[in-house]
């Protein structure tokens, strides 16, 4: 199998980390919704696991991992549990939740890009698939928050760039045959400094060319 | 097959029931958000069907028992026809609805969790899957007309507490093998008078403690 | 098998330009929202094939088109780059874009049903599934920008009833055995029609009857 790319322990230990800090975003932003303890547990394990039931559900892995791992389960509600008693705490170190949760992208797309590709799927949709288990959870966590998704917002730091290098890299060693350790470790390592680059310079993408027709000057008024 | 706690024809009447109630919910926020004949069928199908279509994707039952069971589909065009003719007439009950609602609950987190279990989940799957199966259906209602959903929302009455009562008493009836019809009514009347409880007394939830940062005092100024 | 209707690659083709027109009108909402290039790709994506990706999921046909054929992929990029560069030229052509939309609404509602028939739901599931692989990722597209799905207001002009037409047409074929590249060909063209006659005409579907009470006035008065 592909996707044990560390030994299992490790693999395990890493998406754990990564689980944990996804749905600690989920539960500081179900604080700030002002949401009851329930509302921030479930937007903790919405964050933390629904890219990867995404995947799960696309690549036919019934029942999804989510639902199998008792550790995927309960790991966003210790998340829960610290951001209830603690989130003025939580808040002020949003830095360091900044860099764990670059490291969570970097790992999840790599993971969810080799997991796809297990499946049988071909090089572009695992990547695609890798992609989406990286910020899918941020997107539904924002769907049921009732905001704009922060992903396709263009006044947000780069996000989902990371991702597609990070997985983009995994294709390719699939496709050079390549794939082992150290070079997935490699992937993640580049989707991580570039998330941590892409906010620390407030890297954007660029919005649609000649934006100057009357209804988008209306628009970017009102949105300012 | 556990999952046949009733006979089936009780089984499917029961459903049938719950299914009605929560398509009333959902075609009574269709009319409030002023949408049409065919956004108030659509409502009232999200939510009467969307949490055991959820469960049912889940746990790989494909297709999902809400494309099979005619009944199922056709229920929610009736609560449909009802609410278009007569909405003041159903709002003026809304007390009795609510009641409904309640049962509903209390059944769907029963049959959902048995259903996750019969298909080969742990006792925490199942029990959270029988939530989802409850509750899902209100939280697709909510995203669909675009509101925050009442079910994260720390100003309404408790709901998911109920419902995770009625899964934790099934998966314990399962773990000691007492599974019968008796302990899963049980568990229905449970849930139900818990919800009935809850809105009588408006119990609801507590929020983070040590909400006093800046950040959320503002925020809290501004929902008032 | 029944759902190669036409010869597979004029199938094929139908598909695409569908896809693509779908894919249109969601890069040309996330310009209006003003989404960065990589929210436009997203939203195109989602738009063309969510509803596919929906029915493929509930018929337990994964992993769904929309990851196994490369050019389901690759046309929404089309889209995106068309809109980036283009999009005030592409709004000059919202007429035609529009035709171009019912053209996707009365194929896909059409293909839909005919897959959903050839993997074993019944007649009514199958219509519903035609009707959802027209309208879902439209949907999906409102929800992921954060409005009020189109498909559900009253103040737009019909849009499920073409597409419902459509279906029934087809299982209507099918119970009569008479389904062909002809009739298939004839429900396209019916849904597509009757799309560009409701736009033309602006007609609408009713709201609920006895719209008086108190409640309704005042929304009604909020939302004028």
């Amino acid at each position: 199998m592909l996707h044990e790319l560390f030994t299992p322990s490790v693999q395990h230990a890493l998406d754990l980390i990564g689980i944990f800090v996804f749905a600690i975003s989920g539960a500081l932003l179900a604080v700030r919704k002002n949401f009851d303890v329930f509302g921030i547990a479930v937007l903790a394990e919405v964050t933390a696991l629904g890219g990867g039931l995404f995947r799960d559900l696309i690549i036919g892995a019934v029942p999804p991992a989510a639902f199998t791992d008792l550790g995927y389960f309960i790991t966003p509600l210790f998340a829960t549990v610290l951001v209830f008693f603690l989130h003025p705490e939580v808040e002020r170190t949003q830095h360091a939740v900044n860099v764990f949760d670059a490291a969570g992208l970097g790992l999840f797309c790599v993971t969810g890009t080799t997991k796809a590709y297990d499946y049988g799927l071909g090089l572009t949709a695992s990547a695609t698939l890798g992609l989406a288990t990286a910020v899918g959870g941020g997107v539904l966590r924002d769907v049921l928050a009732n905001e704009v998704p922060s992903l396709l917002r263009w006044d947000r730091d780069l996000y989902a760039v990371p991702a597609i290098v990070g997985s983009a890299m995994v294709v390719l060693f699939i496709r050079f045959d390549v794939v082992n350790a150290f070079t997935s470790g490699l992937a993640v390592v580049t989707a991580f400094v570039l998330r941590l680059l892409a906010m620390h310079f407030h890297w954007r993408a660029p919005r649609a060319w000649n934006r100057k027709s009357a209804r988008s000057e209306t628009e970017e008024a009102t949105a300012q």
